[in-house]
C-alpha cells in the first residue's frame, strides 16, 4: 500500500509519457500502454519501473516491470525481456513521469474540498471543538476527539480512540487506534524533495503517505512529511516530544522515544526501542538498529548497529564520548 | 501553590487508593483518610507523600505527611510516626495514586468548556481579535490584547497589560503583568512524562502549572510544558526568542535571554541573568547558576556554577573552547 | 526601500527629539527640523544619522545627513558640516529616537485592522479557504491561493501565482511571484532585538520588512523576523525546509537550500547557491560566501569564503572534519 490516496491518472502510452522529454530511439515502444510507475520490487506487468544505482541490482534482476528507465551501463542487471529506456538522469525523468501519473502529488495548496464539520452528516461518533474543517475521503473511528481550528484535509483515516489537538493540520495520513496528536502539528505535507535547478527548482511528486501506529503520541508543533515514492511510517507506542521534524520516507519502529526538537532527515530507518535525546539529529538514508540510545544533541551521520549507545557530533560510542570529554 | 487549577477528587481511604495496586500488608491503614498527595516538604497531616531516593533524606526526616510511599531501605530516614507503605517502584505507584486524585491532569484533550469570547459577558477590559475561544476559570487583567484564533483554555490567569498574539493556545498557566506571548505558542500542555511500557506507555499526571513572571516575552512558535509534581516557572523580564522548547518543571530565573531554537529538558533550574545562544540545549535535572553565558549551539550536560561562560558540546569553559578550536 | 510600510510620524525638531533624553549642550540645534532617521549611507539632507563604530568610518565620511548621533572620539571621521550630537550609548539613543519617528514598529500586538476576506471587495483574483483575515494595505497578485485560518496582516504585498498555506501569519512583508509559504509559518514579526535592562528590557523598533524573492519556498512552521533598521531578505529560488528560524536583518542569496530546523542568527549575509544541512546554525553578523556547503548540525561562528565546504561545531573544512572524526 504505497499510494492509497493519490488518483492514478493513467494508463498512458509510452508515446504520451515520453513526448515532452524529447527522448528518441524508443519509438518501437510507442503504443505500449503503461498502468503505473512503481519501484523495482512493487512493479508488475505493464508497469514502468526505474533503476538508477548498482546497489539495487538484486531487485533489478527480479523486477516484473515491462519497461524500465535506466542508465545504459546498468542494463545488464535487468531481465532480458524488460524493455529499457535509457536516459541521462533517471530520477529526473522518473519525477516527470510520476507527475504525469499523479499530478495531485506535486503541490500542497490548501485543500478546497473541506467542509465545516457541523455541515457534515457524520456517520461516526466524534467529540469535536469549534471551527473544524474536514476534507473529502476522511474516515474517523469511534470515540475520537478533535480540537478547535483543526483541519483534517482530504485523504485521512483516523482509528478509534484518537485524540487530535487544536490547530492541527493532517492530510494523506493513516492514524491507527489510540493515537494522540497534540496542538499545532502539521502531518502529511509534501516532503522537502526537488531537483535543484537554476531559476526554478523542479519539485518531484510525493505519492507516499504517513502512517502512525497505534498508541503513539506526537508532541506539539511537530512536522511529519509524507513520503515521496514510499511512506513515512511511525511504529506502535512510539512517543514524540514537541517540535520534532520527521522528513519524508522515514521509518521509525515501535516503542521509540524521541525527545524535544529532534530532527530526522529523509529516508532513514530506525528500529524498535530507540531512544533519542533532545535536539539530536539523524542524517538521511541511514539505518539505526533496535535498542539504540542516542544522546541529546548528537549528530548521527553513520549507520548504528543494534544495542548501541552513542553520543556526540558526529556520534560515537557513548563511553568513548564521555571519556574524551572528561 | 502547586496545583491551583486541578480539582482534587479526594479524600480517599488508603483502602481505595491501594485496591487496584494489589499491595498487601497495609490493611491496618485501610480506613485512614488521605486528603492529598504532595512532595515531602509540602505534605501536611493526612496527606500522602513519597520518598524514592536517598538524596532527599533531609526533607524526608522533616515531612509532616501521615503516610509515605517508599522503599524498605529508605524507611530509617522518615519520622517514626510516619506510616510507611513499601513498594517496588515508588514513582510508578505515585503516578497511579496521583491519577486517582487528579484524573483531569493525565490527558490534554481539547478543552470543551470554551465559549466564543463574543458570547461571554466579560467583566474585564480586553481588546481582542476574531474567532477567540475562552475556557472556564479564566481571569484576564485590564488593558490586555488577544490576537485572532487564539484559545485561552481553562485554568488561566492573565495579568494586566499582557499582549497575546494570534494562533496561541494557553491552559493551566499564570501570566503576570506586562507579559508578551507572540504568535503560535502552546503554553501549559502536559509535559513529555511517562513510564515506558511495552505495547502502551503509562502517562503520569501533570498537576503543575506554568507561571511566567512580569515583563517577560515568549517568541513565536515556542512550547512551554506545565510541570508534573511542581511548576514550570519563568522569572521576570526574561525574554525568549522564537521556536524555544521548555520542558516540564523547568525553573528559569529573572532577566534571562534565550535565543532562537533553544531547548531545555525537564526539571532543570537556571539562575538569574542567564544568556543562552541560539540552538543551545540544556539537559534535564541540571542546575545552571546566575550570570551564566552559554554559547550558541552548546550542549550543557553538567551543572554550571555562577558567573561562568561556557560553549561547546559538551559545553566547557569558553576560553578553553575557543583555544581548542583555533 | 527600507521602510515602505511604517508611517513616519516626523518631522520633529531636535528639541522635541532630545527633550526626554536629558541631553544638554545641543540647544543651538533646537529649532532644526529633522525629517527622518536613517543609516549613514541612506541619510539625506535634514535627516538624522548615527555612527557608533569605527568600522563604518568610510560611510561616515560620505554621509549627507545634517545631524549625527555619535561618540566624541569618532567625530573626526564625519564631514565637518555634519552637526554632531555626542552621547554615551549611540544605539540606545537611536532606538529611542527611532521609536519617536516610528512608534508602530515597537509592538506587534495583533492587527486589529483585519477584516474577513468574504467582507472585502477584492479587486484581485484569489482562491481562498475558510476563516481568512486580511489587514489594511494588503495587495495580492493574480492566481494566488490562501489556506484556511491564515491571517494576512497589514502591510503585505503578495505577487502572482503565490501559494499560502493554512494557519499562516504574515505582516510587513513582500512576497514576489511564485512564492510558496507552507502551513503554520509566521513571517514579518519584530525580531529579537532589545537593550537588556534590569526590571524591564528596552525593545527597539523594527522598521525593516521581509522580502522573499520569486520562486522561493518556505517550509511548515518556519519563522522569519523582519529587520530592525534594514530588511530581512530571501533571494530567488531559495528553498527552506520545515521549522527554520531566520532572525532579523538576515540576507539569504538566490538558489539556496536550507534543510529542516536550521537557524540563522541576526544580521548575517549568505551568498548564492548556499546549501545548509539540517539543524545547522549560523551565528549573527557573519558573511557566508556563495557556493558554500554547510554540513548538517554544524555551528558556524566565523565568516566562510566562497566555494567552501564546512562541517562541525565550530565548523571547519569538511575534509578536516571527516579526517578528525574517522
Amino acid at each position: 500500500m504505497i499510494n492509497p490516496f493519490f488518483k492514478n491518472h493513467g494508463p498512458f502510452s509510452i508515446k504520451d509519457l515520453l513526448k515532452d522529454l524529447k527522448l528518441t530511439g524508443f519509438e518501437k515502444y510507442n503504443d505500449d500502454l503503461i498502468n503505473d510507475i512503481k519501484d523495482l520490487s512493487n512493479a508488475n506487468k505493464n508497469d514502468l519501473t526505474f533503476f538508477h544505482s548498482k546497489k539495487y541490482h538484486s531487485q533489478a534482476s527480479k523486477t516484473k516491470a515491462t519497461h524500465c528507465i535506466t542508465l545504459k551501463n546498468l542494463s545488464e542487471h535487468l531481465p532480458q525481456e524488460c524493455k529499457k529506456i535509457y536516459v541521462e538522469n533517471v530520477l529526473l525523468v522518473v519525477s516527470q513521469i510520476t507527475t504525469k501519473f499523479y499530478p495531485d502529488a506535486i503541490n500542497d495548496n490548501f485543500d478546497n474540498t473541506v467542509k465545516k464539520i457541523d455541515d457534515l452528516k457524520l456517520d461516526y461518533d466524534v467529540e469535536y471543538g469549534q471551527n473544524i474543517l474536514i476534507g473529502e475521503n476522511v474516515k474517523i473511528g469511534s470515540n475520537c476527539s478533535i480540537g478547535h481550528n483543526s483541519i483534517i484535509e482530504k485523504n485521512v483515516i483516523i482509528g478509534s480512540n484518537c485524540s487530535i489537538g487544536s490547530n492541527v493540520i493532517i492530510r494523506n495520513t493513516i492514524l491507527e487506534d489510540n493515537v494522540v496528536v497534540l496542538d499545532g502539528c502539521v502531518i502529511g505535507k509534501k516532503g522537502f524533495g526537488f531537483f535543484p535547478n537554476n531559476k526554478k527548482n523542479l519539485r518531484y511528486p510525493h505519492i507516499g503517505i504517513v502512517i502512525i501506529g497505534e498508541n503513539s503520541e506526537i508532541g506539539c508543533g511537530s512536522t511529519i512529511d509524507r513520503g515521496s515514492m514510499s511512506n513515512t511510517v511511525i511504529g506502535r507506542n512510539t512517543f514524540l516530544d514537541n517540535q520534532i521534524h520527521l522528513a519524508h520516507n522515514n521509518k521509525i519502529g515501535d516503542n521509540c522515544i524521541l525527545a524535544g526538537q529532534v530532527g530526522i532527515a529523509g529516508s532513514s530507518i530506525l528500529g524498535n526501542n530507540v531512544m533519542i535525546g533532545g535536539q539530536a539529529g539523524v542524517s538521511g538514508h541511514l539505518k539505526v538498529g533496535s535498542n539504540v540510545q542516542i544522546g541529546g544533541g548528537s549528530g548521527v551521520i553513520k549507520d548504528i548497529p543494534d544495542n548501541t549507545k552513542v553520543m556526540g557530533y558526529p556520534s560515537k560510542d557513548l563511553r568513548q564520548f564521555l571519556k574524551n570529554n572528561k
